[in-house]
């Protein structure tokens, strides 16, 4: 493994990033923004009600074609609140969702835990849920989770046809639809739909805003009034009614405003970054072009020789390209995700495919070139 | 019920305020302060994790005799799993608080509907809970709740003889004991101990920063380090680890530097405005005298010519009393919850008297005097 604290100072002591998780701005300019965006005299919302946040959930609720929204502070607490609302309509404990779902793999198994939920796994933790897979379920679903892009696999988007028709095997089937759209933001210009559309084929669609909009943190849960009614009341279960929520509704709302038309800049520049990696020995593009701001990096090595590597290059040019690589189905492949963001746009395509010869070379894991 | 709006409106027009929830400041005071808190280079913390937080965590440890301590942005959150963690140590899925207890009043039940635990009621709405209460269950708890100070009725401590006996029951009958201290800051001066001595009493411990302190919100939970570290399973569960709680851990360090000395010059001072407005007619004081800077003012006249007369006299003098008393028992009294806090120091005995002597006398309640 390699060392937690060089990797942290050598994102600290870099001036450039591949990714835009590593290249948040310091969080001191990043609280002074959100109190130039407030007004002087403004006072906080009260335990999330307030002007502020009910313009926030009706600008999402427009944006996603959906009658209604709450905004919260997590996605782990707004996904487990719309399965057990379908569940318990539909009184069946049963949910099905990919096996690399946030739900599955970085909640701890709070659907159960907590809600009593269980699990049918469906599709493989390598590849997009496909009709075929659906159609071979044998018990009643309450609801089915469509996670769109699929985050751990690359980034992956079901073109819009098997979208079509695989929520429409749930429709027929009475299972309850939910979207994870937590990168949903930058799925955008894959479709060349309006997020209404996309979003409006299902009954419950939950957003983040710090993932590819950059906020501090917070998330909505969108669907029609009564649902939104219902989730307000589990979100008070939950823990997730704050006094206030002013810094984190303030950071959606620029998030919003500043990052969300930009996707598909970012997008453009993914792409060239990729196809610029691409061309290297010991690099594979997943998926190959990416579809979304985020995709993979498969690099051939060992994880520490590729890990020091690319720590000794950040320490040595102040440009971070990544710290800990993780494992893949080979142990002579790792993997990097990258994320594309207003930080990436300072790093050009030739530029980091030299870094990453570089790194390759260091690690021993492909002739320079 | 008296208008919220003009509730809203009379509030955002004073300019001095009896209660310190009233007279928060403005949003963007707060959020400039908390920049000027944060080094021009500080990184968010990522999940929770980070030095500042670990400095807080071991802080508040350390204030409450604690062997370790996690943030957390809710009381709610941290109580529910402090209770599951004891009823999975104990398998019991009871436990006992008061009928006023925040779970039983504010949470929507969560800790039945979201963790499978049965309340078991103890004591008499309207007083505190006694060894005789105790004594007189007659099943087998996992956890016994205590509230210090018992807010929903006035801030009501027990003498410390008798919380040593009701804690000495609960050890002695295998009950995990936790402290509700949602104002445990605040109970301080009463007891003239060390915080560490009395939450030293329980098995764990919950503390909000937003309350007494002030903050924006967030609160710790404390206990050994193997409950400590269950706890922050049981928070990532919950959905309670955000992308960065910067903004909240800031605010809480802030309460603690400069909201926990003034403590006692908060209680002098409610004890000084009690004692002027028991003076007249009309007035009871619940605890007289306070035992905290939070009391309750109960108030003779209907709640709608008591909410008009207080509303009007905000919107002459721009000096905010209240807006909506509560019920109580007996229809021709109200109630008031008042905390004291840095804003209140602005309101002298005498003149706040003759606030509520007015009040009265536009209620129809009581003779001038």
């Amino acid at each position: 493994m390699p060392d937690e604290a060089r990797i942290r100072t050598a994102i600290a002591g870099a001036d450039r990033f591949l990714n835009a998780w590593h290249g948040a701005p310091p969080i001191r300019d990043a609280l002074l923004q959100l109190a130039h965006a407030t007004a002087p005299d403004e006072r906080q919302d009260r335990y999330g009600t307030g002007e502020r946040v009910e313009r926030l959930e009706q600008r999402v609720a427009e944006l996603l074609g959906q009658e209604a929204a709450v905004f919260m502070r997590s996605g782990t607490m707004a996904q487990q609140i719309a399965l057990r609302i379908w569940s318990e309509q539909k009184r069946n404990a049963t949910v099905a969702f990919h096996p690399t779902c946030h739900l599955e793999l970085h909640e701890e198994k709070g659907y159960e835990r907590l809600h009593g939920l269980h699990a049918r796994l469906v599709g493989d933790p390598n590849g997009l849920i496909t009709l075929a897979d659906l159609e071979a379920i044998r018990e009643p679903l309450a609801a089915l989770l469509l996670e769109l892009p699929q985050r751990e696999i690359g980034g992956l988007l079901p073109d819009w046809d098997d979208l079509v028709a695989q929520t429409a095997w749930a429709r027929e089937h009475n299972v309850a639809l939910h979207l994870d759209g937590a990168r949903l933001w930058e799925a955008g210009p894959f479709y060349g739909r309006e997020y209404a559309e996309i979003a409006g084929l299902f009954g419950s669609v939950y957003v983040s805003f710090y993932k590819g909009l950059g906020a501090l943190a917070g998330c909505a849960l969108a669907g029609d009034a009564a649902l939104v009614a219902e989730a307000r009341v589990w979100q008070r279960r939950h823990g997730g009614t704050l006094a206030t929520m002013h810094p984190y509704v303030v950071a959606a709302e620029l998030g919003l405003d500043e990052r969300l038309g930009r996707v598909p800049a970012f997008l453009d520049h993914a792409r060239a970054l990729a196809a610029a990696l691409a061309t290297l020995d010991g690099v594979e593009i997943v998926p190959d072009p990416p579809q979304t701001p985020l995709f993979h990096v498969l690099l051939r090595g060992d994880r520490e020789g590729l890990s020091d590597a690319a720590l000794s290059l950040a320490e040595e040019r102040k440009v971070f390209v990544f710290g800990d690589p993780r494992p893949t189905t080979s142990p002579s492949w790792q993997r990097l995700e990258v994320m594309v963001g207003e930080v990436s746009l300072r790093l050009e395509p030739d530029e980091l495919r030299g870094l990453f010869a570089e790194i390759l070379l260091r690690a021993g894991s492909a002739p320079a070139r």
